[in-house]
């Protein structure tokens, strides 16, 4: 499935780009008026083969959730347990993600790819996600589903996190996920996460795919102490040293010093990529996915919109790896697919500029 | 009006802000992990004086129009008549703001303020504006209110641009649209303008309230070439050693070298913060009135939300100077009201948050 997946991701649509740039143009409003908003718009039409591109509705959120054996190298002060409990805060409805979906008219779906208990609630059946309809109406409530993989990572600066097989079947998880969601009529796809200690492998993968020093790639995550921080440097460095992974080999890597969610992440991605759907990166752990994710099929960054500059000083190491721009800055480190949330209007704006403004000559308005 | 107006805007209220820092710190999240929202959503529930502050819904957009005399310097390729052609463009639907407004279920409001030439549309009658009803069901379509000061300003190189009480009549303007657009149920202002060359007089008040030189205040527009802007910063110089204006006199600064958008748009920043009501600014012509806005009230500051940063240089010189971060940052130089609308859903998650993020004793989350 991996590599089908792979192969089916091709490069942007040349003249849809040219048609969405032509059509720009003729916009009322002054040429370049909208900055960054333009290109993305013509980058869109790219990526669908079409001008103009479809509106990016609904989005759906997918929210990977895994453990990590590197937990008990304590990298964070937080709990174990608290992925499990998060859980349950998203399936009831009470996390920022919620809130943020809940606004933008996306469903929520999360995905228990890797955590380390048995989870306390129950799955969803395996039938397609529910859709939201459109905005203003009901959405569909959060569900949850069951494509647990290891319960938890084994702690990398022992061990591999992960055997090749376990990272590939996580990568599938996500493939599945992004056809799932797409099938059940998402326009937009947006990564989210919850793993307690995720941000140590982020760090590991980001350092890994962009040969950056890991205290270039690691950051306070949750907001952790001096004395944690140099340990979860310290930890990234060790994990580093003894696997050496090669970025030529993006599954070697991701079983070496990444988690089941980024794995997940990383599918999830290639999946929108091959049926030429957008995907809305959220932050540290979307962009580490992303850079296993490019590694393995160059085009997929095509697919690819920077939803906003996490304050984890890895995102922007990444971004600047992927060569993209995000579109909100303002300092979030949450993760859940929050600063992605916040994107997805700065995105659907972008593209219904091309559906719905005037040109000069429809609406009679005289040129310079 | 003015100056009752003025005396109603007061300081933010302590205890509410205090309140939203205590309730941001038990919800279910790392403390400080949603960055510049927290701090925007503490500030709103000391604008409102509550905890949580309502949720800013619906937005009204209100785009001023003026024509400028110091057209005449041809300090851009644009006609002045695009002005009025435009006006049609956003009652027909047509335009960027009007494709993001029906995006964000915001009403669009155009106020003749200071048009040139007559205008053949015909204007609402004089009840109160419609506002939205919630997202998701019919916007009521944009609407024109005739409050007309004068037909354009005269040329700020040769005479003052305004009479001190056609400053004043534009200022009164905006106050009472905002008083308008509040009393219908607006819940956040959202600042518009048109006016073909008005970022030259925006220029000239940024200086002139900041004290910068012209070419740090003066920008390129709508995307003028090398020689237009030497002239426009020249015509900016010009204006400002002519009047030397002063910022204590903002009221006399805004009739030297304003323009009858500004002057309206300083209006309805007044009329927002007197009800203590958030107001999002939009570009460079919404920050030059901005800074007359807190000249005349300096607590005005509080109720200001910086939509976003213009690619206009003079944007960020004034932004600076009223100590406002603005929420997107993208390259924007349109005007009309489109670099507010994009934030406005930042601006709702924020206060979204408060009212609707479990805390982590109601979710059973375990903390660090």
């Amino acid at each position: 499935m991996l590599e089908t997946t792979i192969a089916a991701i091709g490069p942007l649509d040349g003249s849809a780009m040219t048609a969405a740039r032509d059509l720009q143009a003729r916009l009322t409003k002054p040429a370049g008026s909208l900055g960054a908003l333009e290109e993305l718009s013509v980058r869109l039409a790219g990526l669908a083969g079409a001008c103009p591109p479809p509106l990016p509705e609904p989005a759906a959120v997918a929210i990977f959730a895994g453990d990590h054996g590197v937990h008990a190298q304590r990298v964070t002060p937080w709990p174990q347990e608290v992925t499990a409990q998060m859980i349950g805060n998203f399936l009831a409805g009470g996390a920022v993600v919620n809130a943020f979906a809940r606004q933008a008219g996306a469903s929520v779906t999360v995905v228990d790819v890797g955590v380390a208990a048995p989870l306390p609630f129950p799955p969803a059946d395996a039938a397609p996600a529910d859709v939201p309809a459109p905005t203003g109406t009901t959405l569909a409530p959060p569900r949850l589903l069951d494509a647990n993989v290891r319960r938890g990572t084994r702690d990398m600066t022992v061990t591999a996190a992960l055997t090749r097989d376990e990272a590939r079947a996580a990568v599938e998880v996500g493939i599945r996920v992004a056809g799932e969601l797409l099938d059940a009529g998402a326009g937009v796809l947006i990564t989210g996460d919850m793993g307690i200690a995720n941000t140590t492998p982020a760090a590991a993968l980001i350092a890994a795919f962009t040969g950056v020093d890991p205290a270039e790639a690691t950051g306070r995550g949750t907001g952790v102490d001096d004395e944690t921080y140099r340990r979860k440097v310290g930890v990234v460095r060790a994990a580093l040293d003894r696997h050496r992974p090669d970025p030529a080999d993006p599954l070697g890597v991701l079983a070496a010093v990444g988690g089941l969610e980024h794995a997940a992440l990383t599918g999830l991605i290639l999946g929108a990529a091959a049926r030429r759907v957008p995907v809305l990166l959220d932050g540290v752990i979307a962009v580490s996915a992303a850079l296993a994710a490019a590694a393995l099929a160059p085009d997929a960054v095509g697919a690819m919109v920077a939803g906003h500059r996490s304050a984890e000083p890895g995102a922007t190491v990444a971004l600047r790896h992927l060569g993209l721009d995000p579109l909100v800055d303002l300092g979030l480190r949450l993760g859940e697919g929050t600063g992605a949330l916040l994107a997805l209007p700065v995105v659907t704006g972008a593209v219904r500029v091309l559906h719905e403004v005037a040109t000069f000559d429809a609406a009679g308005v005289s040129e310079k």
